[in-house]
């Protein structure tokens, strides 16, 4: 328990998905935690303008961009500065494993987080991860393949961080369960009618957190915490039935984990991603931050069974890891192309549950599926989804 | 994290004051607990037909009582059963320093507490501690004597074992502030005026926690809050301003720590002493309980600033712990002829703190003091007490 007196060695960090909501958080936390921190690779998918002002702050030596043209856009912004611009799959595999990284975020959208996830594990890489998705679609695969190397594997998700805090006051065998906490997002406490008519503007506006655009259509429809009970089973190494969820509406207490002498430790802070960030970065130290002024005073808080009639999304996602093989990738793919799909007003709120129900129905989860079976289950998703939408387009015309 | 494979070694444990509110539990989580924990010494003040029924039931090599007659009793009741019966002062620590001992629970009320406290530490011993009053007292001249080993002494307070096991989530040197909850008592949010009218059979009835009379008193009057503070100080090696009270009117969350990243970790269970009973006895492991059944849903919890102008024994004793040296010893000497007297129907509710200040006032503190000044200020606190006692008695006749 003594201070450590040794000169502190700079950590080198790759942000992967820098200018997303996680990622340009990250980077604030980096900023705030001074010199000690070093980024070396930063990568987006096709925002070149604010990657570019991003490079010249920081000054990695790898940036990366997923669509070519935007890359082509950002080498010509990054001329002369000496940062190496590369584009595609294959550069966010290079920024996710290179070699002198000492910890690599995963801040990106979806299935994109997939394959680097992967390719960082593979190498041995420390990993931050924001991306529950890719654990969603490969913890199974993860977990066969032996690369689920819980001891190098630090959430980002403020739920799991939560977990992952409460958990260094016991032994993993002590675990009785945990309690996963829900905001409800905006619409908790509406009916299947009322539901029908909500839109998208609306589902953007949570109550409590400021995230992205796709996690916060999750977090309406409570999807968000099915996919986060899947990362915590791979996380964490947990039964289905060890997590409950509960609705918390003030999105405080982020999580909790019960022992078996009937211990319950919680994690508690404002609603603000910079902390969990931090302690991702810093693990196994508690660095000073200036993000955070909690102040227990005056709280109100309360908690709750979910509902789980009127927000179907959470029973679909423990349905996809009770079949699991391919279906949690199923369950995934068609999640994120029924939230774009609301998101641009081709379908109303209800249609994502339905989709997502309607596609899974449809697919036969391959057990014990590979690599290549989880991406071409995820690809077979998305075309349902386009069949089903296009379906529900010609219902309205 | 791997469970232990090698056979358990029983665990023998003395329970000092096992009469008492926590004395009884202790021995209730001990029968719980199987085997593995075998009492070896059971001591008591008085109660010997209670002390016998104990030592019938977990036989243990010796018990003691503090007076002699009941000592007597309880010989004869206990003839030929094989357990040694001693009495005084001088039995209290040869059972807290008995050789074979692994685990010495210190259960007793008030002062009496404090020299078989000195003596078990002395002689090396791990000690579970419920008796608050021995730190507040004592906890100056044990640090200074290097006899606070905090690896050694592990708190049964509910507040205290919350906040030792939030620590396990954090460095000592990143720990910001602890927030320790109170209850608030029977009376809280009344008035100075309302308070003058209380009967101790109102302050009695906790709305909480089933808890021994001293103990019940000074929760109603806080300066059980008080005396948790000074308690905190010395077994978690922290500045009173890094000690703020919190007002929790449902007693389940039964403390906080605040790290410098701003990260709460937070301790909840049922209000049940057996918890912070168990986890003393089977620290660093947790053992399955029977006596918990947490469960967070329909919870609603709050959380206020104490109300420090109605409730004065909370600052009476920051102060006593500010001054220091021989002070925090008559704070408490007097707050135990207070509560006595109180509970007698000789002086009211209000007149607990107001005779406090009164003999804090009249006592200037020794600086440095070494054990002897120590009692020596005790005594002093409860003549003085005795003085202001009649004095009122005076008035009112």
């Amino acid at each position: 328990m003594e201070r450590l007196n040794k000169p502190l060695k700079v950590k080198k960090i790759v942000v992967l998905g820098s200018t997303g909501s996680i990622g340009r958080q990250t980077l604030e936390v980096i900023e705030m935690l001074g010199p000690q921190y070093k980024i070396i690779a930063l990568t987006a998918g096709t925002n070149d303008s604010l990657l570019a002002k991003q490079v010249i702050k920081f000054r990695p030596k790898l940036a990366v961009l997923s669509n070519e043209e935007a890359a082509g856009r950002l080498s010509e912004a990054l001329n002369g500065i000496g940062c190496q611009v590369m584009s595609g799959d294959q550069g966010q595999e290079i920024a996710a494993t290179l070699g002198e990284a000492d910890l690599v975020v995963m801040a990106q959208v979806g299935f994109s987080g997939f394959k680097p996830l992967v390719a960082a594990l593979k190498k041995g890489k420390d990993v931050a991860l924001a991306n529950k998705e890719s654990l969603v679609i490969g913890g199974e695969i993860l977990n066969k393949m032996g690369l689920l190397d819980r001891t190098r594997i630090y959430p980002i998700d403020s739920e799991h961080s939560a977990i992952w805090q409460c958990l260094r006051s016991g032994r993993k065998e002590e675990v009785d369960k945990i309690y996963l906490t829900a905001s409800g997002g905006p619409f908790y406490g509406k009916t299947r009618k009322e539901l029908s008519h909500v839109t998208a503007e609306e589902a953007l506006k949570h109550p409590n957190w400021n995230m992205g655009g796709k996690i916060t259509i999750d977090s309406a429809t409570m999807m968000n915490k099915g996919l986060e009970i899947i990362e915590a089973m791979w996380l964490f190494d947990l039964c289905l039935d060890q997590i409950e969820v509960v609705v918390h509406r003030q999105s405080i207490v982020h999580s909790m984990v019960k022992y078996k002498d009937g211990s319950v430790i919680a994690q508690l802070g404002r609603p603000d991603m910079h902390l969990p960030i931090q302690y991702a970065l810093t693990y196994p130290e508690r660095l000073e931050s200036k993000f955070e002024n909690f102040d227990p005073f005056d709280l109100v808080l309360d908690f709750k069974k979910p509902d789980r009639e009127n927000f179907p999304c959470l029973d679909l996602a423990c349905r996809a890891i009770k079949e699991g093989g391919t279906m949690p990738a199923v369950m995934n793919g068609a999640n994120e192309e029924a939230v774009r799909s609301f998101l641009t007003g081709l379908i109303g709120f209800n249609n994502i549950a339905e989709m997502i129900e309607a596609i899974m129905n449809k697919h036969k989860p391959m057990s014990d599926p590979i690599l290549q079976d989880v991406v071409a289950a995820d690809r077979w998703a998305r075309r349902e989804a386009k069949v089903y939408i296009t379906a529900i387009e010609r219902r309205m015309n």
